[in-house]
């Protein structure tokens, strides 16, 4: 019998910690009788990088085509590696920038995408990509969320992040803080509302409670008393959200919102600038805050870090982001087959 | 032989929660052996409290006279109640606003202030007021902070909030976020590290690390791409602080600094307006961040939440935050002392 939740994971620049990170997620075992793991990448740049990181490189299967993939799959295993001769080591080294592996990493990510829109995989969890070897090799889109918006032919995609419990949304990102400021508009937060309940549906939320809107100004700017935003934008975007029937409360003050999401009293937390929830979710536990992007074809979640080239090939790398990305990619998609989380 | 710690507690605003959290606090017995505990206030209003929250209520010795504590001192006890008559039961309830009630809080402080300017405490640990009962006592100044400042005649007490072994100072407060950015110049920022690098050669600091400044736009602006203040203001401040002698780095990106902080590779955060500094502290441990003021002629240490005027009297306030208190100002007392903490 096959496992019902199969996960693929996209090496990532092979000259970053990715291949290792992996390696050691994989050895960790979070996941084993559960569901399976797809690995797309190059099996010799595993093998080496495995040696040189003193860790064992033992995959259940290794295929080569879809239809070896569609064969191993039937049975009820952890792990496969779908290799693609994409890594000439002659010409690698660790922690360098380099067309090839830019193009490596992106291939491994083409391929895995196909892989999940032929039914083989139902997730995907990505290791860190670097944006100069990506350059390096042509490709214009800048990062993962870029090249998958790409990919899939989508427009919008919505990112979110997760340290345990807490679910953070993003209004804003990379804008300067003032630009963030100008951008708390009544019709940006309604329907950035509208657009977090819509995706809060999904079974990997708890229906059952609000979503909450972060305050901008401090103490939500006391009735009006440092900073209006709070007066003349959000609180009338969250009442006529609720006049929609949305389950939204707030705007709550941000030094304490967060911590009552962590202790479960709302659903998700809109954030009304980067720097809000990242704070938040990062200083809670910087390891094992996750990314998880909604709106593609299929849920993605991602390590928080980047290919740390300073560390590549040295074996010190922490695999604890990578083991929760799998952790996070699997649990919401068992929650959204109806499973219990 | 006396206690060479004694740490004096004004009861707070006598309708709300603190009295129950003092008791709760000292029967926690954290400090027991280590510190002598005085807590000033209304002995009535205590015992009340303690039969209606369903406590204990004994103090190892009750005063009414500075000649009287000053012998108890000599013994080295836990807890001392300093009793004043500031409370009339027949007019007190739970939760009210009630000018009686200000006034006792109030008069609590005078005389805790009082206390440490005769010698007989060194350090001060405080429980909710609540504001509106100091305007019905037509008392001026709006919080502990200014209430401290006018008594000791101290121009600008510097707070600075600490979880764990995270410290943050703030360079600005209570204003709006786009204020907060505004007050981000070179001048403010060079100020405020002279200034957290002046306080923070107290033996409670690890002066073996430097101060850092967080950066006020995502990931720091990257390198003013969105957001300049940064390379306007925040960079030429910490270069010509560096030239001064003062070691300091930064600015770090405020989605990773308070992390790196609290792992230990930073003296104290300055971050650069309320939320930042107070979603980091607040949602790692919302009942354990501890206020702490600086500059007073005294360190004062306050527990975070108000007089939460809604459970009063009930038996049910959280005392953790007290007991935090406590024991923030006992630590830093003791480094101060030139014990090693």
């Amino acid at each position: 019998m096959r496992h019902s939740i199969v996960v693929v994971v996209p090496m990532g620049d092979p000259a970053g910690v990715g291949p290792e990170v992996v390696l050691k997620a994989l050895a960790h075992g979070d996941l084993v009788g559960k569901a399976t793991i797809i690995v797309v990448g190059d099996k010799q740049l595993f093998e080496k990088t495995a040696i040189d990181c003193a860790l064992s490189c033992s995959f259940d299967a290794y295929v080569e085509h879809d239809s070896a993939l569609a064969e191993v799959l039937e049975r009820q295993i952890d792990s496969v590696f779908y290799h693609l001769p994409l890594v000439d080591l002659a010409s690698f080294s660790y922690g360098k920038v380099n067309a090839m592996c830019g193009n490596a990493a992106y291939q491994a990510i083409v391929k895995s995408v196909d892989l999940i829109r032929s039914g083989y995989a139902d997730a995907m969890a990505t290791t860190p990509i670097n944006k100069e070897a990506l350059r390096a090799a042509m490709i214009a889109a800048i990062g993962h969320t870029e090249i998958l918006a790409e990919l899939t032919e989508t427009e919008d995609p919505v990112t979110m992040f997760q340290t345990f419990g807490l679910k953070v949304f993003f209004m804003t990102r990379h804008m300067s803080l003032r630009a963030a400021c100008d951008a708390v508009t009544y019709e940006n937060v309604l329907h950035f509302i509208r657009l977090c309940h819509r995706i809060s549906q999904s079974k990997a939320f708890d229906a059952s409670k609000p979503l909450v809107v972060a305050g901008l100004n401090p103490h939500c700017g006391e009735h009006g008393l440092f900073g209006d935003e709070e007066v003349k934008a959000v609180i009338p975007a969250v009442e006529q959200a609720r006049r929609e029937g949305i389950d939204v409360v707030g705007p709550v003050g941000a030094d304490s919102v967060f911590h009552q999401a962590k202790i479960g009293t709302y659903r998700a937390v809109l954030s009304l600038y980067h720097d809000q929830g990242h704070i938040a979710t990062k200083t809670l536990d910087f390891e094992r805050t996750v990314s998880v992007t909604w709106d593609l074809p299929f849920l993605r979640t991602s390590v928080d870090h980047g290919t740390a080239f300073d560390i590549a090939g040295k074996g010190i790398a922490s695999s604890i982001g990578m083991t929760e990305a799998l952790l996070v990619a699997y649990r919401h998609v068992y929650s959204q087959k109806g499973g219990l989380e």
